[in-house]
């Protein structure tokens, strides 16, 4: 059994500064990719060994993707000569001591000269933990691979079962937020409740199979253009999805979702994708954090600290245009990563700083087959055939990883003519904490 | 939480005669694709949603292939019209009552007019309680998917130690079994240390990593002919694998493997790939079994019965040619299954029966890049480059599926050219049961 002591990070040291970056995410990497290894030594520590491309995750989870379509190892995309003092670790981090400069892992401390914390976001319930436990997260690729084997468990179940009270728990799905994830998953699931299931299913009537998509806001999408929530709105509708507004969860037993206002829902999935908030780490000054995100300067600086630097959806940056800080979307965290590249490099030459300006590309939106909604620049507002269209391009576009590109691309297109899901296989080899169905499932009704 | 009397196989009533199989490997499929749904009712349980291409799931364990690239799903499988009267059931079958003609499950008994044994082997751990808890076996999915996690978490490791006794265990794999699976896994690892490790962890002296193929009968790949055995034996020499012949395991408590005679190999990875018996089920007499197989007469009748079936290799076939049955390939199971189709219908049509007869189209093993060997009809015998092109022509060939052959190809033909395992994920979502090095690196240093 390995114990803590005969781990260490075990970093060559180096006469030039060093740069510790915590996150492989679209923040992370893109600094790494572009931060001058002639001037810094690069240490990523990150808690999975890939790169997720998390706009696509819900396509894992809802039997469309497999899990290396949309990551990339880390230390495959840092592995050639260009990265020659680029060193990575599969690590945790506990804390950040900013007096020391050093970063504390459960394996010991690294000193750090500049530290860049890129840790995007984790799952918020709000403090509800009947959620917690109950419900299904989808934000990570075992989640993911955990709701898919869900879903289908659900369905073989459905038709393994008279009592109409059961299937109709079996047959109700929950999505509980309506940004981007829960709108693309509840697309994703009407699109199989269309055109999948009634073939592999032929036992079950799955005009029964409601998709409920619970919203506590007054729009789905609330980050896009009024446009964009209503056709979202309007096409949602045409494919069947049950959509509450203005609706808040109360609690869920595992068995009936309690919505504010009283009305209750049976079903034994209930999604998660109601809200995120910063993964910020132990050891800053409360004064730097405001509603879970370190508050940056213009230079992504957390407040108090030249050599301390948080990018993408971990930082708020406030700025007259963006009052409560930028979109927790790729875009900023790619560019504010780009441009701490060069800032550093500034930094050690004595040069000034570059300040931060977000350029908007537009944010988009899939709903289901040539539906699909997009915001671009200027205030135009795309919907239907043509924003699917742009939306497939620029997801291709930006997958990380030649191959990848190859196995999405064709993978959708085998979808698109076949409307066929392509992988379909029920791997769950756990159970999911306090998941009394699948543990029931798995235990009993076999399963791996 | 759903109780199993809730649950029901709930499978529509029929005047046909009801066939009902156990298990979607290779001869349950084939079986169920010639079958005919005009005189026959066909129901196919299994604990797996899907039909697994088992001889390269180690390549899901080595990073090599996804899931689904090697899995297809039964439902997709039998979806079509083709397939009217076909019902599939994910669920464990528990026992089969003979007398009443019932197959008994979880949810509750199905009564058959025919049945077919199906279930092809299980592991055998020959009782040894030590291996089955700490060792890794490599015989289903998500075994495969735990292992792949193992192997990379063993590199990260192995990265971040600085004793030397520590950082050797990580190094050092030990695969127990010199049959297809234990030669191709060892193969595979070594391609891993020679063309991919080396780039992905520059700070990890490979030349320590050490992969053991410990065999108990006097050569590999006992069930091939003695030219291939030889020829596969220099070929795993040549990759720096150290292999033991006429060589026991003993124990394994995690971190020491003990073999017979004494000799100790410190690790914290052991691979069990030494054994399978079949997948009996409970229910028929003693005397039906033989060292784990069902004796089974030429028309594939377990013995006593005339309407239970068993196919495969949970089946014993004697013969004056294969005096302890066949091979554990898939062939006879393929040619059992669409002989024992033509057979129902010839029973029903009181017409008599035909025998087996196994044609043996041969038998193939990779070892790494150009390194296969073959033995083909007329005892021609096959090595290097030209056994590896047949070896992937075959495996694409066979695999099941438009989409997976598409997907298989692109990414062996990207490894060939870049030499670059494509899944190096490590997904790894739970812990194996009495895995406390993962346990401890899961819950300590980070992972999912």
């Amino acid at each position: 059994m390995l114990k803590p002591d005969k781990l260490s990070l075990n970093i060559p040291d180096t006469t030039k500064p060093r740069v510790v970056i915590i996150g492989g995410g679209f923040g992370g990497i893109n600094l790494a990719r572009k931060i001058s290894e002639k001037h810094f030594q690069v240490v990523m520590l990150d808690r999975q060994n890939y790169h997720g491309f998390w706009p696509l995750l819900y396509q894992v989870a809802t039997a469309g993707l497999e899990p290396d379509s949309i990551a990339e190892p880390l230390r495959k995309m840092f592995g050639s000569d260009d990265y020659a003092d680029f060193h990575f670790r599969l690590v945790k981090v506990t804390g950040i001591n900013p007096l020391n400069k050093t970063v504390e892992t459960i394996v010991g401390e690294l000193p750090f000269d500049f530290l860049v914390v890129a840790t995007g976001t984790k799952i918020n319930y709000f403090g509800n933990e009947q959620i917690k436990k109950y419900g299904f997260p989808l934000k990570q690729i075992p989640q993911a691979l955990n709701l898919r084997s869900q879903l289908l468990q659900c369905f073989e179940q459905a038709s393994m079962t008279v009592d109409p009270e059961t299937q109709q728990s079996l047959l109700n799905f929950v999505i509980v937020g309506g940004g981007p994830t829960g709108v693309e998953t509840a697309g994703a699931l009407a699109e199989m409740k269309k055109h999948i299931l009634p073939t592999d299913y032929p036992g079950v009537d799955f005009s029964k199979m409601n998709i409920f998509l619970i919203e506590g806001m007054d729009r789905v999408l609330p980050p896009m253009s009024q446009e964009a929530s209503e056709k979202t709105l309007k096409y949602l509708q045409e494919m069947d999805i049950i959509v509450r507004l203005n609706t808040l969860v109360e609690g869920y037993d595992g068995e009936t979702v309690i919505l504010k206002g009283g009305e209750q829902i049976k079903t034994n999935t209930l999604i998660w994708a109601a809200g995120v908030s910063g993964a910020v780490i132990e050891g800053l000054p409360e004064e730097c954090v405001e509603r879970g995100r370190y508050l940056v300067n213009e230079f992504n600086q957390v407040k108090g600290y030249d050599s301390i630097f948080a990018i993408g959806d971990v930082a708020m940056m406030k700025s007259p245009e963006y009052p409560k800080g930028h979109p927790g979307v790729a875009q900023p965290a790619i560019q504010q990563g780009k441009l701490l590249a060069k800032n550093l490099k500034r930094i050690v030459e004595k040069q000034p700083l570059e300040p931060f300006k977000y350029f908007d590309k537009g944010s988009l939106a899939i709903i289901g087959r040539n539906r699909a909604v997009a915001d671009l620049p200027n205030n135009m507002h795309l919907g239907g055939f043509f924003a699917w269209v742009i939306w497939l391009f620029v997801h291709i576009m930006y997958l990380i990883g030649f191959r990848n590109k190859l196995v999405v691309l064709s993978n959708w297109i085998y979808k698109f003519f076949t409307y066929e899901n392509s992988t379909r296989l029920i791997i769950r080899p756990f159970v999911r904490r306090g998941d009394r169905v699948s543990q029931n499932f798995i235990n009993k009704y076999g399963g791996d």
